[in-house]
């Protein structure tokens, strides 16, 4: 499916907004694509993200997909809007082992006011890309507030 | 609502475990109070936590309640058994505003296999706790795998 | 907790909403308690209400937590305006056996246009009140239009 | 992606514990499709499924989603086990006019105790199928139970 964006500047206002957010530069997440209704994040695993078990733990692989989900929603937002997240949930399936990650969100249904939003999660192990998560979330937009603010 | 844990090492086995997490070091997180069934973890603000307005990140505030929902229904699981979510749901209440967050969690309904659990995350703001979260979420118990393995 | 209502004639307008669906006259639903921010359902079993074993099936159960949900929601919208549900989640604690079922539902945090709400149902077996099933979930306010349209 | 299933039978024991069901007749639900991992129900709009604006009841969609997520999830379990919900989130993306719907269930992970499973409801209306709900949600697999008892 394909977006038509009303904010032509939908990929600036999304880059800065991510490189203003201090907890994704603590993980080391990256944007890789983003797209109107679109966005993929990247994560590389580190030993300081880890739960009990040695695995990325469940509140990394969380952030990953809600803010995928989340700059998703944005990109189609108007300008002089800001988004943040209603509620999201997520299905955990297999444990997150693997050197890489990547969250890839994209838009269900668009709205004025609740954007919902699903974004798989996959790690990369033994040279393939394996679905770790599944997401799926309402992302909501607040009109006459700049993102910057 | 009492429970009675089949585990009477459960204190020191959910101590343990959550030692062993270095992504809740990476937080600065700590276990405020642990009780069969229930547990509370703190955290303080920083920097390095936020989101684009700075206030902290919604992954932060899921990951502390997620791992304080794991441990209300670990504290509940026989010894020689090993706990993982299975899936969590997250209402984002109001903005993670403040300087100390709370993330206390009950279990609602135990089981062999399957334990429900919720969780409210509070923010310390004026001196006064607020809701800032509400989470619901299953918790699975793996038998016959240690939680240290 | 207790909320002040918006709308003089909450418990009107809710009375008469509920008398609106079919789908609730369908089941044999009726309101117990209606209070600002607070409804409670109740439903007795019928042979034409199961799933393959016999007990009441999940989606009647969804059923009367959403509805005690978004009536508990909508007592606290102002007049000139109605709610409909964006999304929900329930987790099944245990069979819906018995006969008598009661979904309790409370208002978490009211909002001018999302409002989050807990529900809980539970069923009447052997005298005794016990939980088959918890719900969280998200009520929107459209304002400017009459839920009697 | 295609799914190998472990029940030879699994055509006749969907449409068996499907037929059991009572609440589903009294919906008036249909089997449309059933494959291993797959299920796709039908309901026609009846002016007693209704919700106060005429559209049909969230918990009639929620029940049909939730269905074909189970039965979805059931084609792939052993002979000699019954399924059960353990939870699920729904997402309401439109009104529920129109006069069909479809709840189209795949299931997204298999697993010997939990199967995660996403169905979307769609609605036809002017000759055109659109998304009003999708779903995300956890069924279990109970061994050692046929599901006819």
């Amino acid at each position: 499916m394909t977006y038509e964006p009303m904010d032509a500047n939908w990929d600036k206002k999304v880059r800065d907004s991510f490189h203003r957010q201090t907890f994704l530069q603590t993980l080391g997440a990256e944007i890789e694509t983003i797209a109107p209704g679109y966005c993929t994040l990247t994560l590389s695993r580190r030993v300081d993200l880890c739960q009990q078990h040695g695995f990325i733990h469940a509140g990394v692989t969380a952030t990953l997909a809600d803010t995928a989900a989340g700059y998703a929603a944005f990109s189609l937002m108007p300008s002089d809007s800001t988004v943040l997240t209603a509620e999201f949930k997520i299905n955990l399936l297999a444990p997150a082992s693997g050197n890489s990650f990547s969250a890839r969100a994209r838009v269900v249904k668009p709205g004025r006011t609740l954007t919902t939003v699903a974004c798989d999660v996959l790690s990369l192990a033994n040279g393939e890309w394996l679905p770790i998560a599944t997401f799926l979330g309402t992302m909501m937009c607040l009109q006459g507030k700049a993102d910057s603010k």
